[in-house]
């Protein structure tokens, strides 16, 4: 937690006001908060702030702006992927918040399982993406779209992601160009399921606008492959 | 689990056994294999085969190999990282594996928890090296150096790992100049623990050669940093 996210409510008069027991329990055992210290935080979809700690007690913080600064801009990318895991989901969703992509896509796949669309940590998404944005010092969450089809998705939805200026890629290990590098433009990246695509998949991506692109020799996993594609495709932000 | 890595005497005669439990149940519970079927196998240290199975039981699965092919190469990188938190060495570990690191050194810094050097975890490290050339399809194990005195080290062994060709690169959010991109040569990246290297660390590192490089404004964790500065330095890869 490098911010702690407030609600524009917590923050409506000049004092603000934690009260949310994980951000409290996280302010008084890991950082040993006390008056006087200064505590960056964020106020959801507005400004990062400096502020000044004016009250400390087991069951609220108080807080005083001292300065603002506009939040980190987003990637300019959508990222598409297969729904993974739910073991994984929280890392997914929490690094590629970290990392600033602007909207992602959990879609439908082959080989995912269907029991992955039953998991009750589909619930906690939102708190997964709060959890991205204080560890990034973010304080717009991204837009989460989930399609539980796959091609309506991508015959109806995906191509209206796509433009001559915004390109969808798709990690495919056998395609015979490779995943662009230092792009000036924003884009769509689609990420398969574990064990990837069927080619049916791929054909139904293609034939849609994608263009398939490989990795390299390496097979990643899905939450590997996320930050090592953006640090690839951004490398000149 | 792309290829099942073997030891050179397990494929010292004509018939290839696979006798792991681990491997095992991956290929009959997971692969459902059976006889005629063809899987990919690494030697270790050696080449990548495609193989024919000839037998399966329940406690061996024998192979023939058909063709052979080199394993991916390796980015010619040395990651240097604070020592992690134990539920995140495995990932970390893994992670750099699979993405091809050359050389992993972990070593200790003023915000590593002394207690993370006592995990049980740490004597695991070979199986999580195991699982990420499995993941990759690769044979070649990384070298790892563990290193528990933080200045030692640094003054002593890492000017060692510098010279004109081969930079060092640590990774600070304050530093000025950003984490270079889309390198021709080799590196070093030095990964500071969660909160980061402290000012007489980031000092001392410099004094001996790294440079002090940003990654941007976001704060990213030693997990996700990994992947993403791997992905934009070997942009060009």
């Amino acid at each position: 937690m490098n911010i702690v996210l407030l609600d524009a409510q917590q923050t409506a008069s000049e004092m603000w006001s934690v009260r949310s027991p994980r951000q409290l329990q996280h302010l008084q055992q890991h950082l040993e908060i006390k008056v006087g210290d200064q505590l960056k935080v964020g106020v959801r979809a507005e400004q990062r702030y400096l502020t000044e700690v004016i009250t400390v007690s087991s069951d609220e913080v108080q807080l005083k702006p001292i300065s603002s600064q506009a939040p980190p801009a987003k990637l300019p990318v959508t990222l598409i992927v297969a729904m993974p895991r739910p073991k994984v989901l929280r890392r997914l969703i929490m690094d590629s918040v970290t990392l600033g992509v602007e909207k992602i896509i959990l879609l439908h796949s082959y080989r995912v399982d269907k029991s992955y669309w039953q998991s009750p940590l589909l619930k906690q998404i939102d708190d997964y993406v709060t959890l991205g944005l204080e560890q990034a010092g973010d304080t717009h969450a991204p837009q989460i779209e989930i399609y539980q089809r796959f091609k309506p998705f991508v015959e109806d939805i995906f191509p209206q992601l796509i433009s001559d200026s915004r390109p969808a890629y798709v990690a495919h290990p056998y395609a015979s160009t490779t995943m662009p590098a230092s792009i000036q433009h924003g884009c769509s990246v689609v990420i398969g399921p574990e064990g990837g695509f069927i080619p049916y998949e791929i054909d139904l991506l293609t034939a849609n606008g994608a263009q398939a692109v490989s990795l390299g020799l390496r097979i990643l996993r899905t939450e590997t492959a996320i930050p090592f594609v953006l640090g690839r495709l951004f490398a000149s932000v």
